[in-house]
This record gives C-alpha cells, structure tokens and sequence, in this order.
C-alpha cells in the first residue's frame, strides 16, 4: 500500500426529505447564494421549487445561474464567477448532476483567481482558495458530491480537461434518492457505467498489497451491477436508487484509490471522445472499458483480471487464467448490453475522421504513456478506440 | 436503506514516515499541546521520542499527560482536563491506542463541561464542545482515530460506557503501519476481534436494504481475517499491518454502520465484563460474539447468517440454510482460536460469581431489550455469558 492522505470532509445529508436540514447547513457558510443548475430538468420534477421555496423562507438571498450544460463549458464558469463578484456571493449551491456540480466548484475557484478559469483547468497548482459549495444531488454517476474534482470542457480548443483542489470539496450534500426516480433510462445506465468504470481505473493499478481498497471496490461494484437494472425496471425503486446514489459518492471520494498508485486509462481517452463529438461521459466509457481491458490483458495483468472475474462477477476460478479474465471482461460488457448502451462508436455518432488526432490529444493531455495501468501510446489508444467500431 | 448523516472530517495520514506532516497540521489546531499516552511503550519502541524532537523542533509549547489505562478512568479525564486549564492548552495530541484516543477525546470534551466528565458520558447530549484532537495511533483496533466515540470507565461504580459527539472528531490521525510492528501477538489478535466485531455488529441490523453497507463491511472482514494471521506469523509485514491499520479507521467511521437501523450487541455485553474484571476488551467480544451467534440465529435471522457464511467466509450455499449459517459461526470461531485467543471466560479470569448482576447491568446500560438486532433481556444475556463456559 503507498503512502497516502485521505480527506473527505463533506457532510453526507442522506434519504428522502433530507433538504428539509439544508437551510440550517448553508447558513453556516453565507446568506447570499448561487442557485446553479442545469438545463431545467429541475423545474419538471418540482426540485428547483422546493430548494427555492426553502432558500426564501430562511431569508437566503438568491441569485440564479441556469443553463449549465452537460460537459460543462469554460464560459459558464466565467460568467458564474462574475456573478458571484456582482452580487457578493458567499455561497454556491448547485443543484443537479455532476456536470452542475463540477461548474460550481470551478465557479467556486474562479471567484477567487485573478486570471482566466481556463489557466487553472489546465494547471490545478493555481487553485488556492475556493467559495464554499453545497450540493443537491439529482443523479447517481460522477460522485463530483464529495470530492474535489471538476471537469471543463473548452470547445474553442476541442479540450475536456480535469481540474479540482481540497478547497473545492464540497462543504454539505444532499443525497436525497428520490430525486433520481426521473432520471432516465439512458442517463441511470449512463451514471452507472460512470461508477464502475472510476472503480475500475482505481482498481486496475500497479500497486497489489492495497488488499482493503480492492475489497471495497468490489463491494461497491457489486451493489451497482445489482441495482442498476433494477432501477432501469422500476424508476422510484427506493432501495435501488438509494444503493446506486451513495454508490456513486463512494465509488470516488477517495476510498478505493488512496494508496495506489498509477494513473487512470479509460477516463483521458474517453475526455477526448466527448471533447470532439459532446457525447454522454458515461457511454463514452462504458464502449471504451471492455476494449482497453482486452487490449491490456497480458501476463502481468492476467492475475488482477482473474480477480475481477472471480469477485466482481462470480466466474468459478480454474487454472486457466486467460480464460476467467476474458470472461471477466465479457461479463461487463454484457452488463453494459442489458443496460441497453450503445456498445460502438457509430451508434453515438463517432466515425473514424478524428481517432488518430483524439489518440495523440489523449496522450498529450493525460499520464497515459507514463503511469497508466499498462502504459499506453497514441498508436495503442488508436487501436483501443479501432476496436470500438 | 434508512435515512443518515455521514460525517468523517479527519484528516488521515497514511503511511511510513507521514508523522514528518504532523507539525504543520498541527500547528493550524495550536501551539500550546497536550501530549497524552499510555503505559510507556511507545518510550521503548521509540515513538514517543519521534513525537517529542518535531514537537520541539517546531517550538510548540508540550504538556505530558503519561500512564493513560487500557479501559481509559474517568478519574484520568479530570486529570487531563485540569491540566489543560492549568497550562492553558489548545490541542490535544494523543499518542497511542484506542484506549489513548478515547480518554484524549474525553478530556477535550470536559475541558469545556462545567460538571464532571462523568455526567457527559452517561448522557452525551451534554457534550457541546471540545478542544481540537490530533492522534498518532499506534495500535489498530477500535477506530477512534476516526470517529467520534470514546468508552470511559467508572471502577467505583464498575461501569464502562460509551459517549461522544461530532466536536470530538480527531482534526487529523497519523496512521503508520510500522508503529504497529512492536504490537504484541495477544494485542494484534484482540485488536483484529475488535474490528470484526465492529463490523458484525453493524452488519446485523434490522434493515435489509442498506446491500452497499454490507458489501463493503464485507470487504473490510475479509481483510481483517486474510490480514491479521500474517502479521501475528511476521510482526514487521507492512501490508498486513497497513491494511489491519486502515481496516480499524473504515470499520467504525460510519462507513458500514450508516443507513441501518437498530443498536449493537455484543459491546454492551463486553463492556460489563470489562467493567468487573478489567479484562481486553478484544478478547471479551471474541469469547461472546460466536455464542451471540448461536443463541440469535432462529428463521427470521438465518438469511443475514447464510449472507454472512457465504460473502466473508466462502462457505458453499446449499438449501440447508441453517447448515450454512452454523458453518459461519464456526467459521469465525475457528479464526478466532487460530489467532490464539483464549476463547472461554474462565481463561481470562471471569468466574460464575458476577453472571447474574452483569447481565442485569448490560441491561440497564444498553438497548438490548429495545433496538438490538435481535432483542435481548437479562436472562438472554446470561445464558449467552453461560455459553462462554
């Protein structure tokens, strides 16, 4: 196990009706607030209603920053932050996906920073000190509710580009998990594939005496690959929403990665994918996953993939090791089939005109050819997202 | 899944060498500390010297607070307490075990309590604030370098409880595995049996629907019974003393007890041997945790116990459920004689004599016969003690 530091300090306000402490949390950190959302969603399901109407009976000030995309944009980060300088905000409350909680954190950093948000995207070290943020959490997937992560996406120069600071974690978080009963068909299954594929990159490291972390990503893989079509099946199944919801904020706040080491693979190769063609994260990665764990499958990595297959999915061991590991990455590409994703490229709209440009871009913005699992080069992820078609 | 709060703010540092990190996080918390520790081991094993040059190094202001006991005394709270009035202290740093830890926490609680300690930890409502708590743990066992709990003793009126409160949550906790290599064979094993049990006594709850608690209390068993026998066979193993020592901080940081209804078992019943025999605490739950088991599993609980034997230990599912249960218990009765703990009462001293007035307190101190997994009055208690014979 490596040296490491585990801080996870947002305080977790879990299960229905659980907005109703929020007002009490928030008065702690401002009386003037942000409202960020999204692109609306939030007034159909009556959530915006309810956030608003408590904001106002505890005398909040509220200024409101709508329409922040999915793969959010650099813009809306700039003219968050100039919000925030416009109207003194103390605060910023976003409620939404994590799409809308990674622009609040920006936002919440850019307040702060006297350049351009786009120089701190592209270089964390420049983040020192952030407005605080709370969540309302409305969809199970990037786990941006309880960690310090942020990812932009600058369409002016095709980069999709992780950023993120202890500052910005998240101050209070409300996982309520009714509010995912809306969510989707595409998008649960998209969130789901997002929480296995962050349990995977931190699983598949070079680092093996990390017994406990492994453990407990296999615990929390097991609970989505439990849960998700059983949400998919019936949208306002409680039990199913609420294991997926606190899934998606263990799955990344720190717990299955502290003490390995390495770098991620489907993620950086995925950012370019969505960079270029705006594609849902969670698909882009659940077409890439079982293709790069093919693609490195070899005998270094032949025993973590007979782990995998063994724990994750139950495959009986025999001492054909190739044999379980391939069977292994079958299962989850299954998986992904029964959740109804698109498995190729093509059905989302990607043909082949760019693999070779997003392969270099993918190496140029990541640690893919120096620390990942196996250590991969532009040629390598060009055949990684070749198989993809 | 029932509604929560999860909140574990410390700041965990984690590995060989980390205490070097310590002063700087320290410093943010105060310059004038009381250092408090046990019976003098860490003297020998050369950590207490380690702590005190970077304390002098960086010019803080040490207070020594020495000779804290296993099963910590009230009477050593009011000690603690009264020195940092006397010397005007901002933060506690202790050094140590669970015991250490606990009495730190209580100390920094009484320091702001205008009765006596003892009022607080028979009702911690009471507790409204306390001084900040750093700790360097130095044996993994019981999780309060990273929660908020402390279980303090009342020899004049042999009682043994629990309290806390959030404001008691250690600030940071330096985790170095190899502070644990001089841990003494019967201490590891005891220290193992406490982070079992508190994932039992988590893990059988009323709620049924909290899968991703249990995956992950799961996981964290399975390491503790992969892990401990390695370190009792080469005391010096790093990985098994880093994934014992993380194991004890994420088997008691909410992470597995949150979202599940009902109070715990087997501690109420330990701690009233503890308080009339001042026995370790570990090895009171080993020696009444399997007989716990046997006496409550009946129709209603048999399926946790099949989880249990088939998720922790492997064991084969066949129709026979109580087969497979009974197989569990065994299971964990087997492990606990294989790390050679002495599994009958009379081995650590407790005769017949105390049964009946033991039983009637655990009673009096506890939920048993209200909240309990599956409820228990005194004579339950007492024919569970009886089983230990």
């Amino acid at each position: 196990m490596d040296n490491f530091q585990f801080f996870a300090p947002t305080k977790i306000l879990f299960g229905e009706n659980q907005i109703e402490a929020l007002p009490q949390e928030l008065s702690q950190l401002g009386k003037t607030v942000l409202l960020a959302y999204g692109g609306g969603s939030i007034k159909k399901n009556g959530i915006y209603q309810t956030v608003k109407s408590l904001l106002e009976e505890h005398s909040f000030q509220v200024i409101e920053l709508a329409g922040i995309e999915p793969n959010p944009r650099v813009e809306t980060v700039r003219k968050g932050a100039k919000l925030c300088h416009e109207h003194q905000v103390e605060v910023i409350l976003a409620v939404g996906g994590g799409s809308t909680i990674d622009c609040a954190k920006a936002i919440a950093a850019a307040y702060y920073y006297d350049g351009d948000p786009w120089e701190f995207t592209k270089d964390r070290s420049l983040i020192k000190k952030a407005l605080p943020v709370a969540t309302v959490l409305t969809m199970a997937a990037t786990g941006s509710e309880m960690n310090a992560g942020a990812v932009i996406t600058n369409l002016a120069t095709n980069e999709k580009l992780g950023t993120g600071a202890a500052c910005m974690k998240p101050k209070v978080s409300v996982l309520d998990p009714t509010y995912t009963y809306s969510v989707p068909r595409y998008q649960t299954a998209a969130g789901s594939a997002d929480m296995l594929s962050h349990l995977i990159e931190n699983y598949f490291s070079p680092t093996t005496s990390a017994t406990l972390q492994d453990h407990l990503a296999e615990g929390i893989m097991k609970t989505v690959i439990e849960y998700c079509p059983k949400a998919l099946k019936v949208p306002e199944d409680y039990e199913a929403r609420a294991n997926l919801m606190w899934s998606s904020s263990l799955a990344l706040n720190g717990l299955t990665g502290s003490g390995k080491a390495g770098s991620w693979s489907c993620h950086p190769i995925e950012h370019e994918l969505s960079a270029y063609y705006d594609i849902t994260h969670g698909i882009g990665l659940a077409i890439i996953t079982p293709r790069w764990m093919e693609y490195v499958l070899n005998d270094q990595t032949v025993d973590k993939f007979v782990q995998f297959a063994t724990n994750v999915w139950g495959i009986p061991y025999n001492k054909n090791k190739f044999e379980v590991a391939k069977k292994g990455i079958q299962a989850l590409y299954d998986c992904f089939v029964s959740w109804g994703i698109p498995m190729t490229l093509p059905e989302v709209g990607i043909d082949q005109s760019q693999l070779k440009l997003m392969s270099e871009q993918a190496i140029q913005h990541s640690q893919l050819n120096r620390t990942a699992y196996v250590r991969l080069e532009a040629k390598d992820v060009e055949a990684i997202l070749m198989n993809c078609f």
